[in-house]
């Protein structure tokens, strides 16, 4: 990975920001369709406009897009792409969903960028550098309890009921009325830039995940597993991601709290 | 209720938009206090600044605001307020907050504002006017089945177990994948706007749903309690928007399903 990969993902992340913004709340002109169509019309969009890109600048590296598949899965270099994460944000017109980029290096995830589009706004991770948003070096905030932390997750609906039992534990743990509902990939840029304490989630892919740890950990933060451990291709779908690397301890066990053992 | 009114409105919320935009995301700068203090801290700036301008230009009103309690209560015009709608949105950075402002007529809502100040994105409803939105008129969008509907709550924690189950029996009637967490008054914007189909809340204060129902059904849709009723001070702050009033029956029955009554 070097200073070039970080531009070309930059521009990679303009180019599906340009293919996304004309099907922004443009559903409910499309008066006889269902309103999953405009979703998946920006979704192919972005993922076309990336992968012309790569195409060209990278032709060796391969690519795993959520829409349209994978190529060179042999390559030590993978782009993986996901054109709209936060799908659900995406149909209501709410401004909280993004663009996913990845670059990871034999397997591991070395640059990741959160784009939201609409709002024109940026949070580029990358190994052995300072993450920016907009541009600007941003840090997570310290969370000295949980009793004072804030807890983001997308959707109860995301969690099976033992996972959801699981969340519930930990949301009895922290900051009353500092629950978060909605926001997807937002969620884990606001970490970074220190205003969410903590991410927990299930269910997501390694297209979901690949660009946030780079992101969160470049800015002071940490990620892992529901059991600890580092986040890996391997990676059951259950995430942390925490501004405070110090609480993930106490995350881990008011997780589990009622079960007297990590699982 | 003159065309002046509606003039003053904007007014009063570019006023708040004006107060509150400073201390967005400025939370994580103020190291060793509570991150509720640059909530309070816009909260108490913004109302001041829409008294301000309310005591110089109509000082016969009447005021409730959420800050500042209430003025001249026997007043027949009343100016309800709530500048920060959504403050755990406000505070996680979220731009999915809003500045409610609202204008009774001997207890009638005749006019309401959702104020986006960080995205500069309004919806303004009056009696017999069409409800815009940043100043071009919006309309809600036809629903013509649950199943095909999205429906939107701010939290889970805002229902108390009872009407939690309620909510659970109308969720699993709409569209898989349709349910939106988080977004407070914003929600109802989007109703408005054509982008969602359904909200369903409780636990909601006057200040709250007071400023929703004239941008709601001044583009096309309905407000009602849930059992079908329409808003009022006396509502138990159980509130129902719909952006197709033909679903009304069909969100009352689901809501209701395993009771055999409306309650």
């Amino acid at each position: 990975m070097t200073p070039k990969d970080i531009d070309l993902a930059n521009r990679l992340a303009e180019a599906a920001g340009e293919a996304i913004r004309p099907f922004f709340r443009a559903a409910f002109t499309l008066e006889d369709k269902a309103d999953a169509t405009p979703v998946t019309e920006a979704d192919k969009a972005a993922e076309t406009a990336i992968r012309a890109i790569l195409e060209k600048e990278r032709p060796e590296d391969g690519i795993v897009g959520e829409e349209y598949g994978a190529v060179r899965q042999g390559a030590a270099r993978q782009w993986i792409l996901d054109p709209i994460d936060g799908t659900t944000s995406f149909i209501a017109g709410r401004p909280i969903f993004g663009t996913l980029i990845a670059l990871l290096q034999d397997g591991w995830p070395v640059l990741g960028i959160i784009d939201q589009p609409i709002a024109r706004e940026r949070w580029v991770g990358a190994i052995g550098a300072a993450t920016t948003f907009n541009g600007e070096p941003v840090r997570t905030r310290p969370c000295r309890a949980l009793a004072q932390a804030s807890l983001a997750t997308t959707s109860p609906h995301a969690f099976d009921s033992h996972e959801g039992e699981h969340f519930l534990h930990l949301a009895g743990k922290v900051a009353p009325r500092r629950i978060i509902y909605g926001g997807d990939c937002y969620n884990y840029g606001l970490v970074a830039s220190g205003h969410i304490d903590i991410v927990v989630e299930a269910n997501l892919a390694l297209h979901d995940f690949a660009a946030l740890a780079p992101i969160i950990e470049g800015a002071g933060g940490q990620m892992a597993d529901w059991n600890g451990e580092p986040l890996s291709g391997d990676t059951d779908g259950r995430v942390i991601a925490l501004g405070d690397p110090a609480r993930l301890d106490d995350v881990l066990e008011a997780l589990h709290a009622d079960h007297g053992h990590r699982h």
